[in-house]
């Protein structure tokens, strides 16, 4: 799969947003627009939050056939504060497994005149599959694909990273965790390799490091506390267990903590002003300690609240595209 | 079940409709109005959805007792698009499975306000059994009952059919698959009688043949190529599996595209624009080869927005009912 | 847990419904207000309920983690009366059992700005760790907490007591079933002591009576005739079978109704114009005789009606306490 062919047909001709895919492919200057769009619905907490009529009339389908609370809601949510019309649909994935099938419910929810399919897929390519059967008038949101792309997660950790470290240039930014099953680190990577010149770091547990292919560029390792040193932006991923076959290789909570987990102690080798993230759900005392997740350095809620304006963000980029 | 009886309840004094339980009952000039409100809420593809406020304030409980992706999808956005408040409620049927549980719940939620119940279930007579026990101001849609009714799937069929041969008056109606489990050719057979004088012919495999006394005058028969020939409407249906109970009989998926698929070869025998539907969901080269499917003939995906409109009307007319 | 201490953190310190965790703590005057407010929202049988948009532009997240139907349904129908935004959380219990994984949770919720979150726990303690937990701006209102308190249902019984007896005051009111386990019997009594002089007998059979240190001042017996003599109210509890360990010292549905149940022959020991209530769902002949459900002296359908209202009364307060 060539990133340049498939990324390209996310943008309409004249160069709006069709459908989001991956963030390989979409300009800096487009990015930071986004970013600018998602702050543009930023409200100080204790306010209702920002509303818009943009999708008012218009139907958004949340297509998951993995569970998920948190990334469903937080599309739900935005569609609904852009006045969309929003139809659940948690689909069981073994009924669907099959290409035909789901193009199958596809059809039938364009013709009930659904204007933008949000997708979760744990197989790799089933939204590509989908973009490239709806018809010109629907646009399709990745919301999680296998380990390869979640980029409304990569859009909000950057909005997060360069609302703490004013740019996104010249950062050390270390991710640490199961690299090798981590949509979130691919999504990062893309969008910290387009943004400017940073370093992206990869610590894993033996067994859990990422194919070097996929991150050109990056220092991979498993050392953490090397890996911690100097750093801007630090990131706990959690264990996907459920993605893991052999199940006898994992650590004990405790032991994980103590050879991977972000401790208070660690976090003293990066730069004085680093800040912590993570993108949920968090195992406290597992790969955060406790204290790190609630402490000064966590902008861990801040990076919910970017979810969803980064995510009402690319619903009205994706309007815009169809009206223009 | 006296046809005449039951079906009389669906409609107040005044002719309006009340609930909508089966097809049987009601007049042509009736179903004909139907269809013509469903088409005045049809937009060109790629237009926002067609919207009213004539539920506003109003509260449609959908109802299901029966799993369903799309009839439930297509009853919520109807309901939403003239500006219902939704309530959905997928119901675990073996805990409601006595009249009284149902009745319990059906109290409850008329208590609450709700004005309209779209009622999905596996067993027949529950959606008459709701309509003797609702308070009047209450109406009842029946979304799927048994293998004995569906009457705004086959109000859909007819406005699909009607657009596509102008009249439905003097054509051929072919319905191939497990006629004997399928409510969908129950309820295209009322209309069909009710709407002019056609030819209705059913072709099952042997063994899922229907119940001759429930279909009056149809042609009935195990010989698809014959039942095919010169007809103007061919519809496919799926194999019903979950309502066999002797699993051994069934035939493989290619054995039964062989015998009992609707493939290009077979539609040759049909009249030159006769047309394909199916109700969904779909087994692609089962039921219906793939290439007839998508092909030119196929009016398919013109049935689900059908469906859409088509409950839009329903729902307006249940409501029209309770104004005037 | 001192329930002044607890109690007094529901209101703000301008005396506002904040949080609405038990019944306990709040006033004579504050709780006739909320009911008053909860009247205000009535209307007639078949007209369009009533609606306000005090909550337009909040988000309502409704939590649960026990299943409910009845409830939810409630909740959800009174926030969108109110023109909020209603996200529906149907959340694993095991997966959440941890009182961390349910702070993440929250903390993701209120970085999405949902304001108001309605908490169902099958765990006595959750919501009073929720409120103190949240932000500032953040109100919790408990739907149901173990077999400790379900105060909108001891509202929703205290009006329709007061709608039909006038005067919350100088009542004798029976509860019969399972009172061991019973959330809505704890309520209830909270709020008959706090709005009169009432005498309340609770009636359990042998192994299902209450703890009489959480009934101070009530009657506790097995005899149910004798404490259905001269009644006011009697309220008939459903077996709680999912909370009972032993299953073999249950009676049968048969034996039960005989010796506990709720029939025309017992009632006549009541007053003459006793009524008859039940918190739902029901078991018709079982702890209630299905003519005593349906018959005149049951005010079982009111009991929902103002449990719709009364949600609508205790949002629309918790927004009021936001804005002064």
């Amino acid at each position: 799969m060539s990133t340049d062919t498939t990324s390209s047909s996310q943008l309409t001709e004249n160069g709006k947003l069709r459908h989001l895919i991956r963030i390989a492919g979409l300009s800096r200057d487009f990015i930071s627009r986004l970013l600018d769009k998602a702050e543009s619905y930023q409200v100080p907490v204790g306010k209702p939050p920002a509303r818009d009529t943009v999708l008012k009339g218009h139907t958004v389908a949340n297509l998951f056939f993995e569970p998920s609370t948190r990334t469903r809601a937080s599309f739900e949510l935005a569609a609904k504060r852009l006045s969309a019309d929003v139809l659940n649909l948690d689909v069981n994935m073994s009924s669907r497994i099959k290409g035909e099938s789901l193009l199958d419910t596809i059809y039938t929810l364009q013709a009930m005149q659904c204007d933008i399919f949000v997708v979760r897929d744990a197989s790799a390519g089933i939204p590509d599959f989908i973009t490239t059967n709806v018809q010109p008038n629907v646009s399709v949101l990745n919301a999680g694909e296998a380990d390869v792309s979640h980029p409304t997660q990569g859009l909000l950790d950057l909005l997060t990273i360069r609302q703490n470290k004013q740019a996104l240039d010249g950062l050390v930014v270390t991710v640490v965790g199961d690299i090798a099953h981590s949509r979130v680190a691919r999504s990062l990577s893309e969008g910290l390799g387009i943004m400017g010149n940073n370093e992206l770091r990869l610590v894993a547990p033996k067994g859990l490091d990422p194919d070097p292919d996929l991150y050109p560029g990056a220092i991979i390792g498993n050392d953490i506390d090397k890996a911690i040193k100097g750093a801007d932006v630090i990131m706990a991923l959690r264990i996907q267990r459920e993605r893991i076959k052999e199940k006898s290789s994992l650590m004990t909570n405790h032991e994980y903590l103590q050879k991977y987990g972000l401790t208070e102690a660690r976090l003293d080798k990066a730069k004085p002003d680093a800040i912590v993230m993570h993108p949920g759900p968090m195992n406290r005392d597992v790969e955060i300690a406790g204290p790190v997740a609630d402490g000064p350095r966590s902008v861990i809620t801040q990076q919910v609240n970017n979810g969803l304006t980064v995510r009402m963000a690319v619903l009205a980029a994706v309007m815009e595209a169809r009206t223009t």
